[in-house]
């Protein structure tokens, strides 16, 4: 007898795509330790905290400070006065109502798109759209709902939706029924978005095929255009079958201060090997009382100040200066002859790499000669080769800079 | 075809026993309004976050609203700042070395101790002592370790290490093999510790056997006893079989602001089928890079300035503060003819229910006639019946009223 290891964690490839790069930008910097790297690769923000929620942030942790306002162990789904505001200032906006008892204040959407998988059964078939958020296919291979990546890239027994040119990255339908679909929208790494329309598609696909939609919206706030939806609950019958996850990282800078929701509505069922329905809201809410101990007072406090008028006002201009770089960016693409998509509701600019580049090839050959750091679109998926995923997120001096760097470059 | 859920939930007993406590509390509040409950129950803190980190905590959130300061996400094991304090002050200290790569910042203790097990085989045996932390329990039971729970409130395919009046609370280690083993010292619930020749017995046979112990030191700044080690690393051969957790909720007040880590040492081994090695700490790393991301900056630097001098100085007080709660709680309860255990290196006091009384039955004894909110010991486990737990983390003049309440009830 010996401690036997999770064996699944064999089947991943050796590193989380982000440490990959932080590898090779290290070893490059340590080669040329005068060299001056703009980077564009993780979806990392530069922009503070607002006046707003800084100071909020801070108050609150005054309050830590004195015995008479100190908090300790919070109550287990976040603080109603955050609740309050992610049902009213969120969702009742959009027509949507939400219970208390729905919504999960957690300290990551990354933490929760991971766990998630969690309350279901190993056997579901689960898709995801090809190219995707790492963290999606990485958890639901640790928990063995895969067998080994092929040589064409894929997990067995994991479907993949291929979004390319050719499909305009909407995918399609699965042919096979699935159990679980992870879909991002604004999408995380191409950048589209889909119409009401065709999200209903998919919601009523689920409805017929008893599956649960995983629903990653945390982009929401880089949407501009006005028929596309802010949340999937603007669908018909999204409550019955979708799981919807936000976060603050990205609209309010939080990426360093960790605040995120995510919503479980009272209506979504999972079934056990007998059909006898179960209720996944409970399911989450033990999962979360069980391995899982709150978010930070002050940091919810200082998520409920990205809520008042004047939080909304400030976050609004953070928002319009990534959205004012992503354009940038996109029209600079575009003048030195490369294909470009996403980048008008979303921070992603996603660029089909040169003739005969590849991803990688292409991530060394801007990292080398003109010291900017991108976003291989192959390690999203097999489908996403042949594609570069560059972001909005640097400051505008920067953006502007590697713009520049990037229009003398031959390519 | 439909989602299926992860059956092993409805193994659990239905309510996390935290949440089943709060629930009967609050009935009882809403049938008497009137009513001034002491909580004595839930292992939270009350004294606030102390000056010197609460300034720290302040002037970082500070530093987040300045562009020129402004942190994103953070390294993935948490910043060099706070993991050079751990390393030399935590364990150099005990003369133990450990490297950057082998601590893991976290958001909780808890959340580690749930997660741990994610990085291990299915079939690994698993033994915990008992009465024990829910959430080791809990954890390998959604994870599909166990069968159900039978008759003797003992999940089937789990090992129970008794702890008991009988065997002075020390577990006796098991007769059948085990894989993967929980201790956690100073003990939660019943407060007792282990000497290091007594850790030594299972750090032996943890490496006879090829075992891993997960090893929960939450408490480890209560050990007022000089001969108690303060980590299992200070056993000869440890590094080579166990993983240890640690909180800054107990000893810092943060349990409501949330920072924990976790060590594992790169000798750590886990075997596959074939009798092949892997290294745990690598595991464990990406688990958490895929899971999980990272601790709140203005956390991770209040956390730091736990280990100044100063910091250091005022939680020594914060400790003390609660210990003297202890040793009046051991008194009293002593005092009025109770068998009392715990409260020496130990906020916990883990007191024998009088005769023909079980655990649930005190529990609404002392809420009804008293409005004293303890643990029942049974919550913990079969061998907890007939135990009860009150914690000394209350105010001074709480806990001294609590025990003036308790003084006049005829036991």
């Amino acid at each position: 007898m010996s401690v036997k290891i999770n064996e699944n964690y064999q089947l991943l490839k050796a590193n989380y795509i982000f440490s990959e790069i932080d590898q090779r930008v290290e070893d490059y910097q340590n080669d040329h330790p005068q060299s001056d790297i703009i980077r564009m690769g993780v979806g990392d923000v530069t922009r503070p905290l607002t006046p707003t929620v800084e100071e909020a942030f801070r108050n609150a942790v005054r309050e830590m400070g004195d015995p008479e306002t100190f908090r300790g162990y919070g109550p287990y789904q976040g603080y109603d006065f955050l609740l309050d505001n992610i049902i009213e200032k969120d969702y009742a906006s959009l027509g949507i109502k939400l219970e208390r008892s729905e919504v999960f204040v957690s300290d990551g959407a990354k933490c929760d798109t991971g766990n998630i998988q969690e309350i279901f059964a190993l056997d579901n078939k689960v898709a995801v759209t090809d190219p995707v958020y790492p963290v999606y296919v990485d958890s639901n291979v640790m928990a063995g709902r895969t067998g080994p990546m092929g040589d064409d890239g894929r997990y067995q027994n994991l479907v993949y939706l291929p979004c390319t040119e050719e499909n305009g990255f909407v995918p399609e339908l699965p042919q096979e029924e699935v159990d679980l679909i992870y879909l991002c929208y604004p999408n995380n790494p191409t950048g589209t978005t889909l119409t009401k329309e065709e999200l209903k598609e998919w919601v009523d696909y689920a409805r017929d095929h008893k599956s649960i939609i995983l629903f990653d919206a945390a982009y929401e706030s880089y949407i501009r255009e006005d028929h596309i939806p802010h949340s999937i609950y603007e669908v018909e019958g999204a409550r019955e079958v979708a799981i919807e996850f936000r976060s603050f990282s990205k609209n309010a800078g939080f990426t360093g201060t960790r605040c995120a929701f995510t919503v479980v509505p009272e209506e979504l069922t999972g079934y056990d090997v007998d059909g006898k329905s179960h209720n996944l809201n409970q399911m989450w809410f033990r999962r979360q009382t069980t391995k899982f101990n709150g978010v930070s007072y002050p940091v919810q406090v200082a998520a409920q100040a990205v809520y008042s008028p004047e939080g909304q006002e400030e976050i609004k201009k953070t928002v319009d200066y990534y959205m004012n770089n992503a354009s940038i960016i996109y029209n600079s693409l575009k003048t030195i002859g490369l294909k470009v998509h996403g980048g008008v509701n979303s921070p992603y600019i996603w660029v089909k790499t040169p003739e005969k580049m590849n991803s990688w090839q292409f991530f060394d050959l801007l990292l080398e000669n003109v010291q900017i750091v991108g976003t291989p679109g192959v390690g999203f998926g097999p489908s996403g080769e042949g594609y570069f995923r560059l972001t909005a997120f640097n400051t505008l001096k920067n953006t502007e800079e590697a713009m520049e760097r990037l229009s003398k470059l031959a390519i």
